[in-house]
């Protein structure tokens, strides 16, 4: 056997061994089971006038966007879902990725460099993870939401460019950042605060506008945002969105941006028309609240500020078979497994959604509350 | 001004001086230019079975695949898409990515790591430069496509894992890699050779095959094959083909991957549309090299091995007035300047198409030599 294949082997032998592996199972266009796994919270993926507007502009534009935004790439379409967005969220302007991860990724290392410093929450997403190792610039991770840490580090900064990380609410564990002591550090020391609002966006703040807006940060130009058009939005693609200056230095630096083909037309007018939706019903999101509070309730977990429960488990394993259990009873729920979770305890994912009617959802919760209270009698 | 106020400023005035400066042109449904700028190279993008395609996906699986792939962002239409691409590229198995950007981060960041030597040829692409950065391997820059040199790299490796990265068909000059040298190379030190096919599949090979089929190295484990759906297939997202133990390594290990929304149905479908027809129509990549050679040889400039031909310009400013120049007579091309330019070097960069009718074409053909010929005439 060669060395790589030795290598593989080994490797897949150690995840074998801590009950890691993981394979992918296609699902069908119909099938017949409650999905609380996806990040679809809204439902809107799934809205009639969702998946016509992507139909149509699949049909008028062609699949894809053909090139990069910075060739022949940007449609009006593109163009009108970055002005939509950042009218949205209050901000000055905003600029459309191939995916969230691209957006955090050109956001961070279009901007920091190797005379940097970036200072990262412990707790961050893998994208600004990779993001920071990608800027070259030299990090500092510190404690979950420890500004008093986040100030000692900027304070120590010299005459380096500075950027801190953060997320408005947290993908794992659904816990929100200090976003107003944060900005105020940042504006102290001259820096930037980078927030992604992947699970913000839709979800938490005025009519789902997000956490920054909701904190009277949205007119702050030293405060970056990123979000992601996959979650709240039912479609796929990313942003990031800030000052003028900010947009102005992606378009021209961001890699991620410049190198790679523009988000497809279909995902860009589902995205756009999901927003559109958001707008006029501002209803919505408190409903991801009212139910992902009477789920925790009934789980006896603690709240979540976004839409995503965790349930913490013994082990990768019993995860596992919990969620094996419960798609068994018609539900899908997530299972976050190292290294998907910062403090290396598994946990089932349970996303509080709408867009099921009420029905349903009492009976999946009855089906996770009986899920969970085997797996806590067997442990 | 605030610190990075002052950067950003400072950044774009260098932009500005050095005629850099880049801005974003939205482009209507229905414009009436001639597109020899975009990568969608065969015309597929807007194949009515294309188009439709992607529409009916939209409106049976909705606008957004709505979660990580691992999660249940993985439908039959993503199942499908990787088994036809392995089949018709005659590799064992694939995985399908958001982006090809992110298929080339997925594959070097999960196979290399601190204990890695990464061998890249100077002329790969950003993603790959990007995606060995991300890393943390040693990296070594040989000459482009200096065997000799990725041979000395590799004997210089010690114990440490080693992978050469190429590009089947450069996508700024448009040569190709040697790449059965290459794979030997890579096979006497252990080494893998990852492929990116972008600028490959549905140009180049047999029927559209690539250059790793053409070659007879598909049944090789040792090359790792990246493409894109989003250039000759007219879609979105990115792919890895190879052995089942790399497609399982990447699927567990690639954080672009598993940290990332599925590609969306619409984009799904439509790429499985485009590859199912380009099964169909072998005789399509041909004819895109038939009109290349008639532009090239009008233009005198080299020949292309692939549809994109690059028109070397006095200047970035020189290269970005021609283009105008061609857009005003009705034809769009595209336009390299630094930093898409490994050697510095501004140049036109025009696309050999397929899907427009012989006038068209014949019209477009005399443009660019007019335009061409006056930048000569003025430099
Ligand atoms: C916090 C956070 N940021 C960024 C992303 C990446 O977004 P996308 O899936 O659109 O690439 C995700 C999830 O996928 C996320 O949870
Ligand atoms: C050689 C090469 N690899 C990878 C990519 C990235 O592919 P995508 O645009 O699908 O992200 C591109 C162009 O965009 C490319 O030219």
């Amino acid at each position: 056997m060669s060395r790589w294949a030795e290598w593989f082997a080994e490797q897949r032998a150690a995840r074998e061994e801590a009950g890691l592996q993981r394979t992918l199972r296609p699902r069908g266009a119909d099938e017949d089971v409650v999905d609380l796994a996806g990040n679809d919270y809204l439902g809107l993926s799934g809205h009639p006038d969702v998946r016509k507007a992507a139909a149509d502009a699949a049909l008028s534009w062609g699949a894809g966007a053909g090139a990069s935004r910075l060739v022949t790439g940007t449609t009006t379409l593109h163009a009108d879902l970055e002005r939509e967005l950042a009218e949205f969220t209050e901000r000055a302007a905003a600029l459309v990725f191939s995916t969230g991860y691209q957006a955090n990724l050109s956001a961070v290392s279009a901007l920091a460099d190797k005379h940097s410093l970036i200072v990262s929450d412990a707790h961050v997403h893998a994208s600004l993870i990779d993001a920071a190792r990608l800027s070259r610039a030299a990090i500092e991770v510190v404690g979950h939401n420890d500004v008093a840490a986040v100030r000692a580090a900027l304070a120590g900064a010299g005459d380096r460019r500075t950027i801190v990380l953060t997320e408005s609410i947290f993908s794992v564990l659904g816990d929100t950042a200090p976003l107003v002591d944060l900005a105020a550090a940042c504006a102290d020391h001259e820096a930037l605060l980078v927030v992604d609002e992947a699970h913000g966006i839709g979800v938490a703040g005025d009519g789902g506008r997000g956490l920054v807006h909701a904190h009277g940060l949205a007119d702050q130009p030293h405060v970056v945002m990123t979000a992601t058009q996959s979650k709240s939005l039912g479609a796929m693609g990313g942003a990031v969105l800030g000052p003028v200056e900010l947009i102005d230095h992606l378009t021209n630096r961001a890699r991620p941006f410049i190198f790679d083909t523009g988000l497809a037309p279909a995902s860009t007018a589902g995205a756009l028309t999901a927003l559109r939706l958001l707008r006029r019903r501002p209803d919505l999101p408190p409903r991801i609240h009212q139910r992902g509070g009477e789920l925790a309730d009934r789980l006896g977990v603690p709240r979540s500020a976004g839409a995503v429960l965790s349930v913490p488990m013994t082990s990768p394993r019993a995860a596992v078979s919990a969620q094996a259990a419960a798609l068994a009873a018609g539900v899908r729920v997530g299972c976050f497994r190292p290294p998907s979770v910062p403090d290396g305890i598994s946990r089932l994912r349970i996303t509080s959604r709408i867009g099921l009617d009420d029905e349903r959802w009492a009976r999946a919760v009855d089906v996770l509350v009986g899920v969970v209270d085997d797996h806590r009698r067997q442990s």
